[in-house]
């Protein structure tokens, strides 16, 4: 017989038993707990759990799972996503001129390093599509001027619906998205944004980094809402320069690390490791 | 009704159910798990658990627990440690002449950041005696020869038994524990060493990484077993450094970070998130 | 005939010509450069340098020297500072209640890790007297109400005056000193401010930090100046923090690499490394 | 009138006067010193430097700037190298199957991040001749077998001497050199070895990291001498890990260092800032 690895995100206001109650109906089932996180916050009073474990896999082992856990969603007023492992969440990357957080996540993927599914690659210019193309995904290009703004979002709109796409990354894309965007894909939209958040915030961090003149740089991926920057943090990263680094210097040392901080948020989503906590994050390891 | 909160450590062979079973009783006894992780080794098919819960504080509520989880603790072969998370392990700290890691953990001790029960400090060297005083800690001057190596070990054991000591803490002691000392304390003796292990074992190890040229430097906070720096590793800490430094230099930088990482060790072995697996460990964060 | 080893601080409009001028100057003097660091920075025109050289030791050599560049510094208009490497800066710190900082600093002061003459310690609150005293310090209690803040920051001035301060450091002094005293004191005065600026300034940091949910925190050295938290960064250092720590965890968590981030700014200040440049710093490592 | 920036590199034994006599000439050509770094090694008694100074560009200035120093160059005995800051040296990049290294290097220096001028990729598999042909860069596959081990490195020996290579870049080539290979390169062989060496030299370093149970993984950029993975280390990196973390997840985490790690590397060696000091390096930042 051969086993199916799947993973449980669960969240819901904390009370006593909801962790003897899970593992109790999973025993039922044979399933073997292989990992489990989980937390509680003390502020909101939300619980918070991640289990991973596996079982013997039969046709409609999904239905089964979710059949035998359902009264206890019900009755702890539980919201739940149980994924078989090996899904990958489908993407669609959206970027502009610059090739750096795209390659990165496209040659991560392309070695195995992250589990998604990249179903295209949108941009308002037509710069990288020969990166796409050489990594075999398709491309669309997506103008934007200001007054084409909304029927724009509107094409990146239809792609996501016709895609089945559950996550947007914008993999630097230099557009501020409309309040109704962000709001129609709440918690599903992952931004790199050039700073170490909350400073620095807005147009050209690199530049307000070096006139304040930090001697640490970094980059943040965060959830998009519609308050600029604000967002939930993913995941961040931090470099130490120095007074003899230029704009130039600082954008190219960042680059690197924007890259990495943004592959890393990919990757921790697309394991189910992120809760989104009111305007923060919960991330298991 | 006061809360009190308890902090159950336990580890056995991998098997189905051991989350459910301890948790179910728990939610029996009405304890609120507050925070929970679990690693199952694959390497070792070994199983470990750290769960943290508030109950409601009664006469003999300890014993209480152990006699409902004593039953699930012997069927599946559980070795387990359930303590009052108030409770604070005894500590012996030996010292030699330096003194930045001792300084460090009774500063950190003092502002309540360390969880422990400083019993006594022990050093071959009188030097230390006026830090150990002023901040009111039993000095011992415990001098040793080659020739007294035994008996001096045999002062330290006394003490160790008379204080009800739980853990030793090498805090840049220079003295190599004799193979019975460090076996009969096994899991007990926590040491720093002034090295990214493995690199660098052994004496001198800033002399050494000066030698070869490295560019970072670090410290290593390890359980001592009679294989000299090859305990297991329990945290660690790198610093960059560069050609200009001297090996004073590099000795002065990595004092900083000696003390950090060993302060870091002790803190997490003292809030019971640590566990030997072999020789590694598993560290719950 | 023995050596002496000086330190030679300049900055000036950027010219050609000027290492020419100096190094020639000193190979005159028979002086043998042991390190050499320059910079000049593009936005502001600046030229900075520093040079360490060994010369002969004669009596009034320091002078002789001076006198051997002084055409040179009129010449180009050169702001100067030579100082035998040997010499000790005087220092002032002032402390509250905390004393991570404070005994980070007296500590690693006491093993011969920082150049530095402690003069004095003055605090608001008595409870570090103990502190000071133990390390053989002088303490100064400067009670302060909004009432007599202006009699205090005298006190201040006079102890700085009577025993020839070079630099005032606020080792977590919880008071904001007077636009006067900032401006008396310019260049003068270091302040740890326990975030990475300019993310969180003002007030409660760490629980700014925690609201946030940033999964980075940091610690800033920095001159002061009248506009709050503004002032010329010297160092930063930054330390990985999750969702499951407190707002009273990262206050420890930080308070490992405020104290470490002061003693290394001060470290850096008091080996004459360090330039103001505008509202930055040149740092020379 | 342009002007050019010129990068000159000098080394010799120590000794008074170097520094004035070499930026008296350049003072003389009207040189403008723009940066300038210098080193001397108290255990080799070595003197090292860096100039980069801007001056008038006319036909054959870099000529004129030899003839004007050779004088000095010739008295003191030292070793020199003066380049056109524009100038980008030649490399040759092996590779073998994994393609993490390669494909970060070819993206840094496709959005100008590098000074290299990539003449050729070679491999012992096919596999990566898609990424150098998107790179439009020439791939050469050369097979080797313990029997061809000599011819192939021939092929290699004869890429370099055609395309007058400067520095051969080891980008996860999984072949050990022959001794003979190494001599005729030395100094300028770059490798990327993933571990924070010294420890793990040799075979399957996340293999031994894993068995050790490291808690920070590294990797190590160092030029290439006949005693493996003993070279002078140029560049390293760390990055934390757990007990959680397979031998597999190691690796991938550890890509991302190698990638960031080598490049860094490349980049100070392109820019001129490195120098082989026995069997260490001086970095200049």
């Amino acid at each position: 017989m051969t086993k199916k690895k799947f993973i449980l995100k669960l969240t819901c206001l904390d009370k006593a038993g909801i962790v003897a109650h899970v593992t109790t109906e999973l025993f039922h089932l044979e399933g073997i707990i292989i990992n489990s996180d989980q937390f509680s916050d003390p502020d909101t009073g939300q619980f918070f759990m991640r289990i991973v474990f596996e079982i013997e896999d039969t046709v409609n082992i999904q239905k089964e799972i979710e059949k035998q856990l359902l009264p206890i969603f019900k009755t702890h007023e539980i919201t739940w996503q149980l994924s078989d492992s090996e899904h990958k969440p489908s993407v669609l990357i959206l970027c502009s001129k610059q090739e750096h957080c795209l390659n990165h996540l496209l040659s991560k993927h392309r070695s195995g390093g992250l589990n998604i599914d990249i179903k295209a690659i949108g941009s308002n210019h037509p710069l990288l599509e020969e990166v796409a193309s050489w990594y075999k995904i398709p491309f669309h290009h997506l103008p934007i001027t200001p007054n084409t703004k909304k029927q724009q979002e509107l094409q990146i709109q239809k792609l996501v619906e016709d895609q089945k796409i559950d996550y947007i990354i914008l993999a630097r894309y230099m557009q501020i998205l409309s309040p109704e965007f962000c709001d129609i894909y709440k918690g599903r939209i992952i931004n790199i944004h050039h700073s170490f958040l909350p400073g620095f915030k807005g147009a050209n961090p690199y530049r307000q980094a070096h006139e304040r003149g930090v001697k640490i740089i970094g980059a943040t991926a965060h959830f998009v809402t519609d308050d600029l920057d604000e967002g939930p943090i993913i995941a961040q990263e931090t470099i130490r320069v120095g007074h003899e680094h230029s704009v130039n210097e600082l954008t190219r040392y960042g680059a690197d690390i924007e890259a990495l901080v943004l592959a890393r948020a990919v990757k921790q989503v697309s394991e189910y490791r992120v809760f989104i906590d009111k305007n923060k994050t919960v991330v298991f390891k």
